[in-house]
């Protein structure tokens, strides 16, 4: 197990969504907020998003600072790359995150309807229709033997889950009810078969659930 | 900013003391008993010593695989690197830690008998009698811009703190008594006057204390 599928720093609601319904270009969390959501990230020093200095390093900021460690590829699913549905109708859509995505390694995009990779500064997105097991063998050969990412949603990392693939999985509990949306669990502890499970309360109000293979 | 004087990993124990009396060529940490002291951070998959694959994954490995991140230079005191007291009769010592030390980087040694700097793999040893801000100036230059650890032991950490130039602090409280020896604090909260303070339970039994700065 030299290569690691890592899933961190993904943050659902109490009651387990990962995000709500209604996703859309103004609300890539659908009916969630994401203001709410990701409190305990953004209020970190080494929040990748952060602008301006400042922020907390206390055990959240842990989490945040983990996040590039020895990562070399990424794999997400089609609705965190984009809140369109179905074929492409051109290829001006490159992602919610600028000039200068955080990811800094190739991005595999699980989807059905491909098209062709793009570079934006140190990230290339790849489009890949393939399996989990499919997916994680390229990524893990472009990530040189480094680590992989999964980076959600909820639906993507379920699907890895269920094809015995994460080898470690960090999921950030915070404070709010979604009611509806993308599930990740109906309680975390449906994955206590398969993995050893730490929940660590942070002051900042999120539990991290922490999860490694049994 | 930018470059952090950052303490990682130290250990006490309960009652506030990073080694008993009477430090020893066979007893590095005194009366105190490492394998106690260090459980908690034996039991994890990144522990820098570790020589067998497996180890644990949870709370307690974010602190240890953060041992090296952006670490570009390490401060200890003199009996951190060795159980020697007044002038070298030779220059036979070099460490604790083999051939290959878990440092990777410029490490300073404070001490009043300075030696010829040595390297071991990837790890300089040099010997230098200042004071902490200087000794630190140097520290910052060999770091090449990332941050300096302060490795400890106590008596250097204290010395540090009194100068005022730690950034961060993160200091694991075994559930162990010593009794007597090499002190930290009477309490954790002596420093809360001048940081930020967090305390993480961690399911091993140690209690993770994170100071930065206010």
């Amino acid at each position: 197990m030299s290569q690691l599928l890592r899933v961190q720093n993904f943050t659902v609601s109490q009651d387990g969504f990962g995000a709500g319904e209604h996703q859309s270009l103004e609300r890539p969390f659908g009916t969630a907020d994401p203001g709410a959501m990701f409190a305990w990230a953004g209020a970190t020093a080494s929040w990748p998003n952060r602008t301006e200095p400042g922020g907390g390093r206390g055990l959240d900021d842990y989490f945040t600072r983990d996040f590039s460690r020895n990562i070399g590829a990424e794999i997400m699913g089609s609705n965190k790359f984009s809140p369109h549905r179905g074929p492409w109708k051109d290829h001006g859509w490159r992602g919610w995150w600028g000039e200068e995505p955080p990811f800094h390694t190739p991005v595999f995009v699980l989807t059905h309807h491909t098209r062709p990779s793009f570079t934006l500064a140190d990230t290339t997105f790849h489009f890949i229709d393939a399996d989990p097991a499919a997916a994680l063998a390229l990524a893990r050969e472009a990530a040189d033997g480094k680590d992989v990412r999964l980076g959600g949603g909820a639906a993507t990392i379920r699907s890895f889950l269920d094809a015995g693939l994460v080898d470690t999985l960090h999921v950030a509990v915070s404070p709010v009810s979604i009611g509806a949306g993308s599930r990740l669990w109906k309680s975390p502890q449906e994955l206590d078969d398969r993995f050893h499970h730490e929940v660590v309360p942070s002051p900042s109000g999120v539990a991290h659930h922490l999860f490694w293979r049994r």
